[in-house]
């Protein structure tokens, strides 16, 4: 292997966090967090082409419909444009919506902060300021003692501006503390900051304290952040006054799981993106979060029941696509292209929808192979999960007549229907779509619908009649075509297509066994259809299957003859 | 909230795993895992469009590359195009690289893979059965009892094949079990299953057993997975005669985490697909794998030192494009918009480059604000990593101004030229791009390397020259253009500055005062270039930078005042 001298010696390894009575491990989740969407501040901010104006306000109604209360808006002290959007959202939230704002610990800016939520109902201001040794000493060389100074300074500053101020009554106001980059940071100094600002700002257990405690760089394995929050939570004085908020970054590409077990380790709130926007490798994805705890049985309280409008506004506001492959709004996460899982599937609806038809449509647990959660939930249809290519076998292509034809081929025809498929994938190189699946099975089965004709079709029914001649015995008499020319035929057997058979062999010399019947009816009214399989062997060696469609069930049985006589002549074995 | 019935009523949550004494969460990551590339089969088998038999080439071939000793490469049983492939892969593996194969439990395709491997150097059969509930019951209609014998059935047919057979003597043969959906499958079951197997393939501690362990579908936080993998390695036995191999989905976000954690609860093995391709929401994302152990001072054994180059055949073979946010490779992880962040970055790349001067190059660990891993470690440049829009501050076109025109501009000038940005992307409503930025700073101070013209531009130095007509007093004397008329001046001072400035105060009336006065030299040879940055204020009101570059440093600044007439005369203050 040519490797290069080995970049990892330039790194350090993240050090473990003391906390030998750990407890989070043995948690489960049973109830959702405070979500708080950061989609317009830090999401907004990360985009190459940031969002206008009119798209921010259609991503805060957004917001609102699918239900979050709490909002992060803008850095209104950053730009005219993120100050007069803060109007807009504080002037048009309803009124159990918080909309929050950010600002570092700089007076001035802190001012401008407080100005830009003037009259809003309820309100959270959220500063933030380095702990972490790299930004503290890199960024902004100050010390441990000066860092936690300034931040008392500030909360003391927002206090004397928001619930300090009779003026300011009119608004809930509440108050965000991040230390960044908490995740690296010495956790006793982070409590010892907050410990600090928590006396300064004077929380309640009505109106608690939000400690945000960021990954703003995911920097070691989640069960490492888990012990973070578990150790603050469990150090941290007057707990109850306190909302512990996380706020994942995905550098490491498990801001899911920091989320999830932060929140065994005793988070009450979560911040992040739809679809995981944000700085760098993004914010954690608010919809896998609050999705993921459908599948275990707890509502997010935010409402997802139509995820495809949620991605036409994330994508045309951010300019970034939802990836093919991002849990549950990615297009190909409900797709199922090989043969074994398709097969899966289908089999599992079955009994699915025994089971539910069983319980009166109701109180079914969802518990099919692959599919962890129903598609119908969160707005997405059956028809996408299984496509078909090269890879896919019987059970794929069979579905898709079934839920496209109404036809529920019998296991052989999906045998052979899927060699037909797999050959004409190949060829392609490319998936079939559900179109060109159900034309290729009309085109090998000769079925015309509307009349329609298809090369090699030599074979047509023109009419026929039937007799009893005798008790127990069927006689057929047919017009049929053959490549335009009409030929008469007639023969008996002890049913209509046994009777059938025999004219065909008696007239035309066509020596086929009847091997495999299949018929049920298309539709539920009275004017429904049947439809027929056959499969029959010719001259004792070559096998086929024909598929037959018609009102009348002995024409359905005829034409799947017809349909035989077609394939067998177009593979010149006739 | 317009929230409809909720359906999270449908679903169960995962029951825990009874694991008293668990250990894993006090574990660290020390060494890579044996990695396990099924990209060719797992990824391929879910693409819309599968590969092509020359794709599966190029990308078997760069898997070799990036040092993978495990490839799993067809399904051969499934199609001629598998089987054709594996005979390709087996031919051209080097004598260190183990080719696998997967293959169902029924004989006639257990007999069709072995023979797709025969004469390879390094073979793996690998075999996979059912036993969670949902897939015995729904799919397979197996009991437990049925399931089992059939694995050991399989097992000693493979066996019988391979190992014990003295023709394929030429082989090292190893063999793989997967109890499917292992993850969903009562463990104490699955260990059943997998002690009768062992006893059937009758492993040593030198070439031990591989049980892969798949999270089919990930249905529980990744925790509960680990807590699986330490209940059946702490409950298998003759655990060294066994490796357990880890294959995670994402479903829910977390298959990342969950490899990580399962290696820590035991596991020795990890398959997954470069960039996360797979069925649904992919396998495991082995290049976040492996690059996070970088970060932990570890070394993956895996080279993606040239990550563009692996990105390349990924996305033109599978045709999905790598997303913009994915951790490492994606386009935007490198990149910087907000000012705050683009501030940090350029610090700590100025504190990182003295302390490599200081360490004559080696030897200092990497501890930059936002950037966990250096973006050289993987063939990334560092010019993408600060790009800026109407989100940026000074930080990030001063970077950008350094980085491209190798101008390290006065703190005071990278405010002006901020704000000179920010409007300009505003306008633009997008990302400026470097081009762009470099333009708008060359319009903005006049600064004509090749002589261009700016609009606007109403003066021009022609010549010049500087006498001392008494100690310690310089005079200028100027020829310059003003509106394209030529204008002579001369003034007198201490210093040639102040003389320049004197004869624009007498002879154009124009009363400039200099407030900083910055230079420094451009390259490092001697026909170098000299950059000068002044800011003056006008009629002590107005205040302006201009910049002026020369080889002559005299001739640099008068150019920089030069640079501010132009500007304060567009921006009609004279």
């Amino acid at each position: 292997m040519p490797m290069l001298a080995d970049p990892s010696v330039k790194y350090k390894p993240f050090p473990p966090i003391n906390l030998p009575n750990r407890q989070w491990p043995s948690k489960t989740m049973v109830k959702p967090p405070r979500w708080l969407s950061t989609d317009l501040r830090d999401g907004n901010q990360s985009l190459p082409d940031p969002m206008s104006v009119a798209e921010k306000k259609e991503y805060f109604k957004k917001l609102v419909d699918i239900g979050f209360k709490e909002i992060e808006v803008a850095f209104p002290s950053a730009s005219q444009i993120d100050f007069d959007f803060t109007r807009f959202a504080v002037e048009t939230a309803p009124a159990d919506v918080a909309v929050q704002v950010l600002s570092p610990c700089r007076e001035d800016l802190i001012k401008r902060t407080v100005e830009s939520l003037t009259g809003a109902k309820k309100a959270i201001v959220h500063i933030y300021l380095a702990t972490s040794d790299c930004f503290r000493n890199v960024v902004f060389g100050l010390s441990k003692e000066e860092s936690k100074a300034l931040a008392v300074k500030c909360t003391k500053l927002v206090r004397s501006l928001t619930k300090d101020d009779p003026k300011q009554s009119a608004t809930q106001w509440d108050f965000e503390f991040s230390p960044e980059t908490f995740s690296d940071t010495d956790m006793d100094y982070a409590i010892e900051v907050c410990e600090a600002v928590k006396e300064a700002w004077g929380p309640s257990e009505e109106r608690p304290i939000i400690f945000n405690l960021p990954a703003t760089v995911e920097m070691a394995t989640p069960n490492i952040y888990a012990d973070q929050i578990e150790y603050f939570a469990t150090n941290i004085t007057e707990r109850e006054k306190i909302a512990i908020s996380l706020h994942p970054h995905n550098d490491r590409g498990c801001s899911v799981a920091a989320a999830e077990l932060g929140q065994l380790a005793g988070a009450d709130r979560v911040e992040g993106c739809l679809f995981g926007n944000g700085e760098r490798t993004g914010n954690v994805d608010l919809v896998t979060l609050a999705l993921n705890l459908y599948t275990q049985g707890v509502s997010p309280l935010l409402d997802f029941s139509d995820i495809n409008s949620v991605i036409d506004v994330v994508e045309k506001c951010n300019k970034i696509p939802v990836h093919a492959r991002a849990p549950y709004g990615g297009s190909l996460v409900v797709c199922a292209f090989s043969g074994s899982h398709q097969d899966a599937i289908k089999k599992g609806f079955n009994v699915h929808q025994k089971k539910l038809q069983a319980a009166g449509g109701k109180n079914v647990h969802w518990q099919l192979p692959y599919l962890p959660l129903d598609p119908q939930d969160i707005g997405r249809t059956y028809e996408a999960i299984i496509r078909v290519n090269s890879q896919s076998g019987k059970g794929g292509s069979a579905w898709v007549i079934l839920r496209n034809l109404e036809l529920d081929l019998p296991r052989g025809l999906q045998v052979a229907f899927s060699k037909v498929v797999q050959e004409r994938a190949e060829i392609k190189g490319q998936e079939l779509t559900n179109e060109e699946l159900c034309d290729l099975f009309k085109q090998e089965y000769f079925i015309d619908y509307e009349g329609e004709s298809f090369e090699g079709q030599t074979y047509k029914l023109i009419d026929y009649s039937i007799s009893t001649p005798s008790k127990g015995l069927k006689e057929v008499e047919a017009e049929i075509s053959v490549d335009g020319k009409v030929v008469k035929i007639k023969g008996q057997g002890n049913g209509q297509l046994s009777a059938f058979n025999d004219a065909l062999a008696k007239n035309l010399n066509i020596d086929i066994d009847v091997k495999h019947y299949h018929e049920h009816s298309l539709g539920v009214d009275a004017k429904s259809r049947a439809a027929t399989y056959i499969e029959v062997t010719l001259n004792n060696k070559v096998a086929r299957w024909g598929v037959g469609i018609h009102e009348d069930v002995s024409q359905a049985s005829f034409l799947s003859l017809i349909s035989i006589l077609n394939g067998l002549h177009r593979n010149k074995d006739i």
